[in-house]
């Protein structure tokens, strides 16, 4: 057995590869981290502001994702930078290449690398992400009490954020660039059954404008050619997420969208190789399932390898 | 149909329930959280030191309720003290009674009353409880690097500890007071196969004590009578949790312990109630997934009430 075999790598470093990182410390696990990003953090470290993660209330997620890596550090994680391509079963452990050439051995292998919001690419989006434009309805919306607001999206997850934004906000648009919804029918008739709600089909949205925050969008017909302006506190863009599971295809099941499949307990498709956060198929993607994960992950590796 | 019908209704403000709360509250749900103690904060309240929860690293447990508490607070959350004695199935709500005699109505409820540790009822317990005598090796194992320990109790969970401390320390006896052990035949014989572990069987706790930390144990072995005493720097007791569903009997589906049978989304047998943190059955019970059990129980009962 060669002798820098390590007992766990954790591929990512968001709030479920460093929550686990921490449990995994506490366990007396040879373990390192890998991280392709400078920072520690994941898709936190966009985020203006996080109001729902226990204890925390009302952290930038900058400043957030610094206090997760600081506990990480202060437990003496070991941290390595570098971009997973790809992991090879060699039955009595795992193979984990690096893009620069480099490789690393372990007997258990947490898969933390997340997912990514799909964008819309259009003027403003970047801009003024974090400033009234937000990829996640349950963890912003309250900041858009009484207001009027547009969802962007028409799968299941646009026509929920809709109805959740419907009970906080003034008045919600769902702007949909098809003239029919995607989402299920029963999601659908709540859609058309709520009052405050009012759907834009055909629409495709090609500017976000304001000052310092948004002030409104502007909206194509895409069957008449014509333009239109919403005046918008907030633009909730839902078509769709990208988890980061490409070097692992093949390797282990994931879903059609390219989740990893696997339960609360974390254990994939592959003895040994773990899926937290984000990246695994669950009912609800925040900051605080994401750190349980973690939590979970260490508790089954416990469970598998003694 | 009554005008005092709230959407929801917390029961029990430990980590599970506050988290339910804040989520619960920002998505606009009319809730009210019933709690019998006190100060929320539940188990953590008496916890010296918890380090594994990401973010608030090296917390005492009492600020860490303190903080959780001051986050639903800050969201004004609305609290009531009281001790709910029964739920009653009214079709399109639940009646909840209080031993005071007052009824709450409520469309959903959630059940966070969470679940209490054994005791062995011995001198010293208390006294050095948070300092040498725990009841969570997962969240107070690291505390005893190389020191030697005591794991009181003979089923999965005393094994589970022995084994995760036999990495931590320098050495783990493990005490049970009946000759053979309860837990799985394959944690037993993990057990045996570990050298540093030392199996006491037929003995019996009969005092801790130390001076400002534990130092030691005394033991009555139950065949022969005869006393020893044992230096320790910590007594794991694991003896069996008690789930506090005493008042929810009947209503909903429980395991024999005593658990309310949930899966991750945290739905139980009954329509409209949900089982969030230690109570339900879960696979690890730490303040993360309890706090994680909250965010997912509130998007259920967004699902399931739309």
């Amino acid at each position: 057995m060669n002798k820098n075999l390590k007992d766990l790598v954790i591929i990512g470093s968001g709030p479920a590869g460093l929550s686990a990182a921490i449990y995994a410390q506490r366990a007396m696990l040879d373990q390192i981290v890998i991280e392709k990003e400078m920072f520690s953090g994941g898709q936190i470290i966009n985020t203006d502001r996080i109001d729902n993660y226990l204890g925390l209330y009302g952290e930038n997620g900058y400043d957030l994702a610094v206090k997760f890596r600081e506990h990480a550090d202060a437990l003496e994680v070991p941290f390595v930078e570098g971009k997973v391509e790809s992991i090879e079963d060699k039955g009595e452990y795992k193979e984990i290449h690096l893009e620069d050439g480099a490789t690393v051995d372990a007997k258990a292998v947490i898969i933390a690398t997340g997912a990514k919001h799909r964008l819309l690419n259009v003027k403003g989006e970047k801009e003024f992400t974090g400033a009234g434009v937000s990829y996640c309805a349950t963890c912003d919306g309250a900041f858009f009490k009484n207001k009027t607001v547009a969802v962007v999206g028409g799968g299941d997850v646009a026509l929920e954020d809709a109805l959740y934004l419907s009970n906080i906000c003034e008045k919600v648009y769902l702007v949909h660039r098809r003239d029919e919804l995607r989402g299920a029918k029963i999601l659908q008739s709540r859609i058309f059954e709520t009052k405050n709600i009012e759907f834009k089909p055909s629409y495709e949205v090609s500017e976000i404008y304001g000052e310092d925050i948004v002030t409104g969008a502007k909206l194509l017909n895409k069957k008449t050619g014509e333009e239109e302006e919403l005046s918008l506190s907030a633009v909730f863009i839902a078509v769709g997420m990208e988890p980061q599971s490409e070097f692992i295809k093949g390797l282990v099941d994931t879903d059609k969208t390219g989740y990893i499949i696997a339960t609360e307990d974390c254990r994939t498709s592959m003895d040994k190789v773990y899926a937290v956060g984000d990246i695994r198929t669950k009912s609800l993607r925040q900051v605080v399932t994401a750190v349980a994960d973690g939590a979970v992950a260490i508790t089954s590796i416990e469970q598998d390898t003694k």
